[in-house]
């Protein structure tokens, strides 16, 4: 096993649980064992990976994406929900809760090629600023779980991201951001259809739900794109929960981890409360569930890059 | 670029189409390079990578399952398609079609928890022997064709299998067979619950379809499972041609190959007039769509390993 490299997170009890499990997988000949294969690992990825707080990072591209609109017609301007993305009005977007964002999202880009969403994505990632942190989105990233991705990769782990986010949409900056390449994110999607275009077989976003991406369709999703059971775990919402306990509850060596949000200083203090990504029976039960709660006050010595 | 090791195609424009597209693709610097990330390829299994005829691996699989349920039932042993089974009658088999097999599978299994059809599936394969070949059923793979992926991994490539077969019964030898790990297969599926069982959470196959993966649904799972577009597809019937020209059509170097069985003597000869896997349009268009056609019979030195 290499050394360790978590440098941004504290020595205490989340930093020994993953160390400590780390090391019973990849022992071989030990009665934990795992072979490289069988080494899953899957992440939520807002709120686990990067910020989501105030509002998702979707939820900032739909802003201004719905400005686009805006500029070449005005009748949106003063309706909900397009009023309060125009105005950066948080609470009443929150309010819509994340399945209300995801579908919106969907809605705006029906009709799109892959390759038509992936480029105006592109460009906005290239462009776009955080307007809180005043970085590129990409860079709102949690340092701890950067090293943390990079450590499970060099103990042979495969990592998949499992977001209740649009799949294209996480799937434009998983490489760069995380070094997670886009077939391995999994994420909540809307059906597509074959269209020819010049003769040319196009793949066309519909407006219609396939999978919005969140509780028991996590665990869904991993049996349907995955097809076993991850060994490790990592989310930060009610939404991860059922995907946490099916991972901990498979035979062996488990390890789920769970983020909490504890730190307003330097990010943000937040769980049942916030509409989005609400933290409650996860973080009540988590010593119940075998849930090992990962506290960002405690356990990171860093938050951001 | 490593010395080719496909020792079991014989030289012609099949090996050549194939050689030479890998060899351009891995040339860094030049015109046509592709980064290793971006080197998917798509293959079909039924026919593709192993035998389809004169019964699906998992027609076989199926006919043992309603063994033993006849065994435990006998008012279905005279009732079709039941009977069918039975008595190996492969006409009328073939007459459900590949999508009324799966669904026949599905209904067969709904109820079980995913590891439960794991364990039916995988004692099956340890002992069941093909009628024909005599053999255990992995060993129906087609040697060429295990070299060709070989030869693929080598350079780079990172293989899918997307079958209309089920998906969870070609995981189970998709590592073994042809060394692609399960998650990397897309296939036909059900619709997953979850379900605490002793408290514990269990993903539940249920009846209700959630894809039959042939024809355009193949694109549209390439979509929602890898998303971007692959740069090799290999298929052998009407059931790949979408795929085939998904795949062939995207921009820069690309290669689609269709396999052609007219081989009686070593395999089997059939296309058009085969109920479970006909191939008319794609070989009728093949040249026209810029498919290159391998002929079992012209292109491959040898059959089986």
């Amino acid at each position: 096993m290499p050394e360790t490299s978590l440098s941004s997170w504290n020595d205490g009890r989340a930093r020994s649980a993953i160390v400590d499990f780390v090391a019973r997988v990849t022992k071989e000949g030990g009665k934990d064992y795992v072979p490289p294969a069988e080494r899953i690992a899957t992440f939520d990825n807002d709120g686990t990976l990067w910020n989501e707080h105030p509002m998702l990072v979707q939820g900032f591209f739909l802003a201004d994406r719905i400005k686009q609109l805006a500029a070449k017609d005005p009748s949106i301007t003063g309706r909900q929900p397009f009023k309060a993305f125009l105005e950066h009005d948080f609470k009443t977007l929150q309010s819509l809760g994340k399945q209300g964002l995801a579908e919106l999202v969907f809605t705006t880009h029906a009709g799109m090629s892959e390759e038509e969403f992936a480029d105006i994505g592109r460009a906005w990632f290239g462009s776009a600023k955080h307007p809180k942190y005043g970085c590129p989105f990409t860079q709102v990233a949690f340092k701890p779980q950067l090293e943390l991705l990079a450590y499970l990769r060099e103990n042979g782990f495969k990592m998949y991201i499992v977001t209740g986010g649009g799949v294209d949409f996480v799937r434009l900056i998983s490489e760069q951001a995380y070094g997670i390449p886009r077939e391995q994110v999994i994420g909540s999607s809307v059906k597509l259809r074959v269209e020819m275009k010049d003769g040319r077989p196009m793949l066309m976003k519909t407006a219609e739900l396939g999978s919005f991406d969140d509780r028991e369709a996590k665990v869904q999703n991993i049996g349907l794109h995955i097809g076993r059971r991850p060994i490790l775990a990592f989310g930060n919402s009610d939404g991860d929960l059922a995907m946490l306990r099916y991972v901990r509850s498979g035979p062996g060596a488990r390890l789920a981890l769970l983020l909490h949000h504890d730190d307003a200083e330097r990010e943000a203090a937040y769980d049942r409360e916030f509409v989005l990504s609400p933290l409650a029976e996860a973080l009540d039960k988590a010593a119940e569930y075998g849930i090992t709660v990962v506290s960002v006050k405690r356990d990171w010595k860093a938050v951001f890059g």
